[in-house]
C-alpha cells in the first residue's frame, strides 16, 4: 500500500451537510477551494445520522453528491468513518452504547466520543456502516484516504468493559492471580485479590492507590481502543486494500499510548493547536516541533497535519488570532518536520452550535476578501511550489525518549512534587537545545531501536522496563552516548521499585553512580550548580544526591547540606559516554550542556549557530536535502550559510548571509552530491 | 388595582413564629417597630409547616395573632405564600416533589427552593394553601400586598420536567422537528433528532454544546416558573383582586429572564446586597444604581426594595458591616432610583440555624441601644419626612440595553475570552458615565420601545433578534442615537450566526462599517487607541478590526498589525448618529466619550458636573421634581446648583454651592413650573 | 493496667507480609533493627487478608513467625487489629459493609477506612478477628500494646447509619421532637420535623444549613466510632486485661472529637508529619508542639508518637526531606512534650503501590549505608541514653482551650470571614508566646478542670456551653486569670445564640464589657491598635467594637469610625483578672502581651529568655526535672542557664552560658531538691 504521496495536500474538515438547505453554498465552496488551492477535504466526520437517519435505513444520496463534486473539482476526499458521534436514535433504542464514567454514572446522549468501547451492538453497527462506505466508495476517484472516527478519546467503566478488563488481566497474568497480586503489591492495605471478579477498574469511588492497577487499566484502555479500531478497519481493508487509513491524534494526549496506536493506522496524522502569541512564541514553536518530531518518528515517514486553525480556535481560554504570517510559518513548520499536508479545522464556519466561532478558511461573511482567506490562499501557492518535498523523510543523530507508560507511572506516582512532575515540559526542555541548533531529533519510546543514534536523551525515565538497563549498557558499550536525569530508573514495568539502589541495576555501572535521595525544593527555594570551569547555574524543583563511583564529576552543588556533591557526571563506559544530570535547571544549563555535546559528537546540522528563535530542519530525498529555515521572532534575523542553495520558493540562488523577515521561512535545497 | 402607595414603606422580613415560645418578644417587637418607624413587615415567608403542620391539617391561630398584632400597631403586612420551602412531611410522603439536579441526582429534603416545578401534587398543594390564605385574610386590615414564595430560583431536571420541556418545544416549533434541527444546527456532531423524545435538557452528563438547546432550556425554565407562579397567583386574584402581588427578585439573577417575569407580578421588588467597603464604593454604587434602574424600568413605576441589610450579611466571603451613614445613603439610593420602600432582611436576628449572624434591625442583645438600631430609626424618620415622594416616577433620555437572552447566549458562546465575557460589567461600565453626570437612565430590553429615548446604548449586543436591525435603522433614521460595541450583531435569536458579515444585515449600513475579526488580548497584553484630537487610551481584552465604509473614524488603533484601523466610528444615518466602539477600555475613554455625547445631545440632568463619586437622580410628581444628590466618597463634597430648591429633609432653601458630608444625601425639591 | 513504661521506644510500622516471597529480607530486617536500636514494631496493620484469606478461613502461620522473630530479637510488638482495611472478598460477598458518602453514592471496594460504622456483619467480623488475635497472642512475649485499626476517619451515610443517628437523637432529646425542633431552630426555612423519620444526616444533596443538626451529626459520628471501638476492644479486654490499647490519632483531625475518643483508649498515640523546611520552621515547631501538648494533656500522661517520617513523606504537595539533624530534633521535640516513643512510618519502603516513595528507615537499596539510616541509628542511641525520662510527666501553669465542638460550630458558622475562621491558627498564635519563653502549656477542653492553672487562654471560644460562664466567673473570682478574644461567647452547645448581648451572660460581668459588633476586614485592609504606653500594633481580619463597662482599657483602636474604642481590656474580678483582646494581630502584640503576663504571674519556666526559635520544655520525675532545650534555627544559639545541670546525653555538667548548634537539642537534668 502506498502511504506517501507525490504532492503536498492542503485542505480542511468539510461539512457540506450542514449547508444542504442553503442553495449555492456548495458550488461557492468549490470556487473558493480553487482560489485557495485547497486540494483535499476531510468529509463525513460526524456524518452518521445523515447516512443512516433511522436504524437500518441508509441514504448516501448527499454523500454521493459531495464525493462527485469533489472529484469534479480535483479535490481529494479523506473519508471519515462516522463512529465519533452516533445518532440520537441509537442511544435511545440501545442505551447500552452510552458510556459509563469513572464514578460509575452513566452518560446521557450528547457531545461526542461517548460510546462504550465494548458494546457488541455498537461495534456491529460501526462495522456495518464502515462496510457500506467502503463498498460504495472503493473505486471513487475522490477517495484518497480513510479517516477513522475523529479524535478517539476516553474510556468506559460499564460492567461489559469491566468484564473485558478482567479477561484481559487473566490473559496477561496467565490466569495466575498470585502473580497479579505480587506485581500489584496488594498486601499493602490488605488489597490482595482472592478472586478475579473482585477486580474493578480504578475509580474515585473505589480504588485509585494501586498504581500498577492504574497502569494496567491504561494499557487495557489503549488495547481496547485498538481492538475497537480493528473492527472499524476490517471492512475498509477488505474493500479498499490499497487505500491507507489514518486516525487523527490529539497532540500528545494522556488517554492512550499513541506509540502503540501507531501500529493500527497506515498514515499518522494529528491535530495541532498551539497558543501562539500568548507569551513566548519560541517556546511554543519548540513544543510544537517536539510533537511533530514525535509523530514523524512513529513511523519514520511523513505524516499529515490533519487539523490546525488558519486563525484562532474557540476553546482556548483566550482565543487569540494568529498574527499575519504565523499561519504560513506554523504550517511550514509542520512540513519542515515531516508533514505532507496542511489541513484546517474547518473549511467554513458553521452557523450554529458550539464551534461556530472556531476559525475557518471561509468566514460567516462567506467571501474571499478576508485577511484569513488571503493568507490561506498564499500558503496554497507555497505548498504547490513545494510539491517536490512530498514523500521525503528526515534523518536524525539524536533521539529523545518520550514514553507514554513512563509518563503515566511518573504522573501517578505519589512523591516528589506531587501534582505536577512536569514530564512533558522536561522532555521539551531537553529537546529545545537541539531545536535551537538546527539538529534534527527523533522522539521515540525506550523499546525502539537506539542503535542508529549517536545520542539518546532520556529525561526523567522513572520507569525502566525489564531489559532496558542491559540494552543501554550495550548501546553505550558500542559507542552510543546517553543522557539521564534525576528521578530515573526507579521502577520496572509493573511499577515495582528496583531494589539495590537507583538507578536500576546495571545502570549504576553504566553511569558510574548511585543516586541516594532527591531533595525537593519549594517554588521559592533554589540551589546552585557550579561547573568545573566555574560557571554557575540555578537549580530548582529537584536536586538529587549522588555518589559518583566510577563517574567523573562535571559539576557540583554549591549550597545546602549536600554542597559539593555531584550535580552532573559523565562516565566512560565502553566506547560511549553516559551523562547524568542530577538537577532541574531553568534552561540555560541544558543549552550549554547540549551545545558542547553537539560539538563534541559532531552531530549533523545543515546550518551553524543561528540567532535565538531561529531554527532549521531538514528533509531529504534520494538526491536532495531541503532545509527549512524558520524565524519565530518578530525581528528580521540573519543566518549564515556555508553551502550554496536554491531557494525553492523564489527560485533564487542563495549563499553566505541571508536574512529572514519576522516570521519568515525559507526552504533551501541543495544536492546531496555537493 | 392600585400598585403605588401614598407613603414610603420601611420594614423587614419578620418571623415571629421563631419566637412563639419566648414570652414577651412579640410585644417587644411592636414597641421597637414604633421606635424605628417601621410600618411594614413581610411575614409568613417559609411559614408552611406552621400553618399546615400535617397533610391537610391547617392551623392559622398564630398567623391570625400576628396579623392582628400588626394591624393593632399600624404596621402593614406583606403576606408571603409559603411555597419557597415545603414541610418535611411532604417530601417524605410525596418524594416526587423533590428537585432533580442537572446531573440527574435527586435531592433529599433540605434547604429551600428545591421543589420540582412541574409536580401536579406540589402545584395542587401550593394552590390550596394560597387559597386558604387569601380567603382568610382577604379583608384583614393589615394586608398590604402578597409576596410570592421567596426568591424563586433554579430548575428541575426530573422526567416530568423533561416531558414538559419537550411539549414546550413541540409547541414552539409547531411540531416541526426539522425546523428545530435547522435552528439547533444539529448536523454538527451528528446531533440531529429524529424523534421528539430523544431530546433531553442540557446536562453535564449529556449535552452542553448545543447552544440553542441551552437557550431554549433557559427560556422554558423562565416560562415554567411563570407557569408555576400563575398557579400560585390564581387564588389570590380570585379572593383579593385589588391586592397587588410581588415576588422578590435576586439582583440580576442569571437563572430566569426577569424581563419576562415582570409580567406576572404587579409590583416589582428586589433584594440588594452590595459589598460596600470592600474596595471602590463608587463602583459599587454604580452597580447598585444600574440594577435599581433596571428594576424600575421593568414597569416604569416605583418598585420595592424588599430586602437589604441594615449592617452586614452572613454569606459574603468577608462579612463587613456598613459604616455609619451607609445604610441611610444606600437606602436613599434605592428611593432615588424609584423604590417606594426600604426593607431589610431581617427584623430580628434568629437564635439558631444558618442566618443567625445575618444583620438585623434587632440584634441578639434585644434592645434598641445599638448603633444599627439607632441608624435604622434615624432612617425611619427620614422616610416619614419623604412621604410625598411615594408614587412619583422618573423619566430618562437614555436607555442602556441589558438583555437576559443576550447574556445567556454570550456567556454560553465558545470563543473570545472563554470563561468570562464580562457582559454585566460592560453594561455597568457604559452606564457609569451617566451616573457620574446625574443623567437618569432606563435599563431595558432590545424589544422595548426605543422611541422615547434620545440615546440608546447597547453594549456587546451579541444577539440581535430578527427585526432588530430594521428597528434600529428606523430609530436612527428618525433622529435616535445609538452606541454599539465590539462583539455585537453576531447571532439571531436562535443563536445562528448572521451570514454576510458582522454586524447583522442592515446594521452594517446603519453603522457604516464591517467588523472582520476580533483580536483577543491576554491579561498582560494591551493596545492603545488614539483619538483624532491626539488623546490616547489603553485598550484591553478585545480589539475589533473594522472596515469603515460610510462611517467617520473618530479614533484608530496605534499598535499591532492593525495599527491605523478604526477603533471608534460614527455614522450619520438619517437624522441620527450611530457610534461604534471597537475596543474595551479601562473606563476613562467611555467617561470622555459619553461626556461629549451628554453635552452634544443636551441630555436632561438636574445638576451640572459633580465631583467624582457624587451623583444625582430625580423623581417627578405632576408638579415637582425631587433630586437626590448623593455623596459616595468619604470626604465632604461641594455641588453647585443652578436652581433654587427646598431641602425636603431640613426644610431649608438652598441654592448656589451646597456641601454634602461624607456619605451625605440631600433631597432637593423644586416646582416644575419654575 | 500499666500504661507507662520504663524505657523509651523506638520503632516503626512493619509489614513483613509484603516481603514473604523475598528470601532473607526478614532476617536482614532483624539485623538492621538491632543496628538502629529499634525496639518496637507496629505490625499487622492492614493484615486482614493475610490472616483470614477467605471467609472463616484463618491462617496465623506467618504472623506467628513474625511475632516469634520479634521476640527472639528483643523487639516488642504493637499488634494491630486489622479493621482499617477489610479483605476484597468481604466487600464482594457482603456489600453492606461498603461506606456510603455524604452525597449518598456508595463506594466500591478500595483504599482503606471505607466501611460502614454500623453494619452488624462488619462489627461481628471485627469482633471475631480481634478475639482470635487476643486469644492467640495474649501470652506472647513480644506483645506490648494493642493498636486499634489505623487512623480511624470519616463517616457513613447509609440507611443503617441514618437509622442509628435517629435513634441517637431520640435518646439525646428524650423522645421529645419539639425539644429538638426548638434547639435546631427549625422554624427557620420551615424545617420543623413532625416525625423522627424525616431526619436525614447532613448532605450536599439535602440539608447543610441547620448548624445544630451538623453539630449533632458530628457528635453522633464521634460516639458512633467510639461505639465501634468498644466492639473492637471487648475481646482484647477479655483476654488481655493488662495490655494497654491505643489508636493512632491523625493530628488534630476535624472528623471526630478526639477529646472524647481519648476515653476509649489507654495510651494516647498520634501521627505527626510537619512540613519542615517549607518556610518558617519555628512556626512549624510551634504548631507541632501545640499538638504534642494537646495529646499529652488528653490523659496527663506520656503518649506515643506512633508515626513520623525519618526523612520525607509522599503525600505533601512538595515532598521535601528533613535536613540532617531535623529527625533527631523533631523526634526529641515529641519526647520533650511527653512522648515515650519515636516511631516511624515505615520500617522498609514497599516495592509497590501508593506509599512506595514514603520515607522509611530502610530504603529500596536495602542496606544501612544511607544518610537516613545512620541518623535513625544515632537517634536510637540517644533514646537509649534517655531511658530514665520514660514515664515522667509535665506540669503547666497555663492552659490553652482548644475544643473540637467549638471548632466545628465556629467553622460551620455563616458569618465573619466565611470560609476560613482560622481557629486552629489562632489557638497556636496564642500558644506561641509561651513556647518561645519555655513555659509549659496544657491544651484542654473548656469542660476540663481549670483550677490547677494560673492562666487559661481561650481564643475564639465562640461556643460557650451552659455553665461555662459561671465556671469562669468562679475560676477568676478565686484568683484565676483568663484571656478571651473577639468572637467569643456567642452560642451555647445547641448553637443557639445567647440573648442579652455578647459575650454570654455572666461573662459580661467577668470581663466588664459588652461586645456590640465585629468589623470584618478584607485582606488588604487593616486597623491599628495603640497601647496606653503608646506602642502600636497592626490589626487584621477582625476588630470587635467593645463597650468597656467595669473593665480597664489597655489599648484602643486608632482608625475608622470606632477609633478610640477599646481594643484590649482587663477586668479585676474577685482575686483574678479577665483580659479581652478585641482584634487579630500579626503576632507581635500577642508576644508582648503574654510576655508581660508571664512576668506578672511569675509563670514557671526553667530557662529565662531565649533567642528567637529556641525553646525549652520540661518533664519531671519524682526527684528530677528534665529540660529539653531545642534550637529550631539554622544558626548556633546561646542560652543562659541559672541552674547547674547534668547534660544527660554527654554526661557533662553545664551551667551559665551554653551553646546549641543548628538544630541542636540538650537534655538538662537537675534534682528537684536543689
Amino acid at each position: 500500500m502506498k502511504t506517501t504521496f507525490n504532492k503536498l495536500y492542503h485542505g480542511a474538515d468539510y461539512n457540506p451537510e450542514q449547508w444542504k438547505d442553503y442553495p449555492g453554498v456548495i458550488d461557492e465552496d468549490m470556487r473558493l477551494m480553487k482560489l485557495s488551492k485547497c486540494n483535499v477535504m476531510s468529509i463525513n466526520i460526524f456524518g452518521w445520522t445523515e447516512i443512516e437517519p433511522a436504524e437500518g435505513v441508509y441514504d448516501f444520496t448527499f454523500l454521493d453528491y459531495v464525493m462527485d463534486k469533489l472529484a469534479e473539482n480535483d479535490v481529494k476526499a479523506i473519508l471519515a468513518t462516522p463512529s465519533g458521534a452516533r445518532p440520537a436514535w441509537m442511544s435511545k433504542a440501545h442505551p447500552e452504547v452510552l458510556r459509563t464514567n469513572a464514578d460509575r454514572t452513566v452518560n446521557l446522549h450528547g457531545e461526542r466520543h461517548n460510546h462504550c468501547l465494548t458494546s457488541p451492538y455498537y461495534r456491529k453497527k460501526v462495522y456495518e456502516i464502515n462496510r457500506r462506505l467502503a463498498e460504495r466508495y472503493k473505486d471513487h476517484p475522490a477517495l484518497l484516504m480513510w479517516h477513522l472516527s475523529n479524535e478517539y478519546g476516553g474510556e468506559c467503566h460499564c460492567e461489559m468493559c469491566r468484564a473485558k478488563f478482567v479477561e484481559w488481566l487473566k490473559k496477561k497474568y496467565n490466569n495466575d492471580l498470585d502473580d497479579l497480586n505480587a506485581k500489584y503489591w496488594t498486601k499493602f492495605w490488605s488489597h490482595t485479590y482472592t478472586d478475579w471478579d473482585q477486580i474493578e477498574p480504578p475509580s474515585p469511588l473505589g480504588e485509585t492507590a494501586v498504581h500498577a492497577l492504574n497502569l494496567d487499566w491504561k494499557r487495557f484502555t489503549t488495547e481496547q481502543v485498538m481492538d475497537f479500531i480493528e473492527n472499524e478497519v476490517a471492512p475498509l481493508r477488505e474493500f479498499t486494500p490499497d487505500t491507507p487509513v489514518t486516525a487523527n491524534f490529539m497532540e500528545i494526549l494522556q488517554d492512550y499510548d499513541y506509540y502503540k496506536l501507531r501500529n493500527v493506522v497506515d498514515v499518522i496524522s494529528w491535530d495541532n493547536y498551539p497558543r501562539w502569541h500568548s507569551g513566548n512564541d519560541v517556546a511554543m514553536a519548540q513544543y510544537a516541533a517536539f510533537q511533530h518530531d514525535n509523530f514523524r518518528s512513529f513511523k519514520s515517514q511523513p505524516f499529515f497535519l490533519m487539523e490546525s486553525t488558519p486563525s484562532l480556535v474557540n476553546w482556548h481560554e483566550y482565543n487569540r488570532m494568529k498574527r499575519p504570517g504565523m499561519n504560513i510559518l506554523s504550517s511550514l513548520q509542520a512540513v519542515a518536520h515531516g508533514s505532507d499536508s496542511v489541513q484546517y479545522f474547518q473549511w467554513r464556519k458553521s452557523r450554529g452550535s458550539s464551534e461556530k466561532m472556531h476559525g475557518a478558511v471561509v468566514d460567516h461573511c462567506g467571501h474571499e476578501n478576508t485577511r484569513v482567506f488571503k493568507e490561506v490562499a498564499k500558503l496554497g501557492d507555497i505548498l504547490e511550489n513545494l510539491s517536490e518535498v512530498a514523500g521525503t523523510n528526515s534523518t536524525s543523530d539524536v533521539a529523545v525518549i518520550f514514553e507514554w507508560e513512563n509518563r503515566w507511572a511518573l504522573n501517578d506516582m505519589q512523591g516528589l512534587i506531587r501534582d505536577d512532575k512536569k514530564y512533558n515540559e522536561t522532555c521539551v526542555a531537553h529537546y529545545a537545545p537541539f531545536w535551537q541548533r538546527g539538529v534534527n531529533v527523533d522522539v521515540i519510546d525506550s523499546l525502539s531501536d537506539w542503535s542508529k543514534y549517536k545520542l539518546v536523551v532520556a529525561p526523567m525515565l522513572y520507569m525502566v522496563k525489564t531489559g532496558i538497563p542491559e540494552k543501554i549498557a550495550e548501546y553505550v558499550e558500542n559507542g552510543g552516548n546517553v543522557v539521564f536525569t534525576y528521578a530515573s530508573g526507579w521502577v520496572d514495568e509493573n511499577d515495582l521499585c528496583y531494589l539495590g539502589g537507583f538507578p536500576a541495576g546495571k545502570l549504576k555501572d553504566v553511569f558510574g553512580i548511585w543516586a541516594e535521595e532527591v531533595d525537593v525544593l519549594y517554588p521559592d527555594q533554589n540551589n546552585a550548580v557550579e561547573m568545573t570551569d566555574g560557571k554557575s547555574y540555578k537549580a530548582i524543583d529537584y536536586c538529587e544526591i549522588l555518589h559518583a563511583n566510577e563517574a567523573d564529576v562535571l559539576a557540583t552543588f554549591k549550597d545546602d547540606f549536600y554542597a559539593g556533591s555531584p550535580a552532573v557526571t559523565v562516565n566512560n563506559y565502553g566506547k560511549g559516554k553516559a551523562y547524568y544530570i542530577a538537577f532541574r535547571d531553568c534552561g540555560d544549563f541544558l543549552d550549554e550542556f547540549y551545545g558542547d555535546i553537539v560539538d563534541e559528537l559532531g552531530l549533523t546540522r545543515e546550518i551553524g549557530d543561528m540567532p535565538y528563535g531561529v531554527t532549521a530542519h531538514t528533509r531529504e530525498s534520494d538526491t536532495d536535502i531541503y532545509t527549512f529555515v524558520q524565524n519565530y521572532t518578530t525581528e528580521p534575523c540573519d543566518v549564515t550559510l556555508s553551502n550554496v542553495y536554491t531557494d525553492v520558493l523564489s527560485g533564487e540562488t542563495v549563499s553566505g548571509q541571508t536574512t529572514l523577515p519576522k516570521y519568515g521561512v525559507k526552504v533551501l535545497k541543495r544536492s546531496k552530491e555537493i
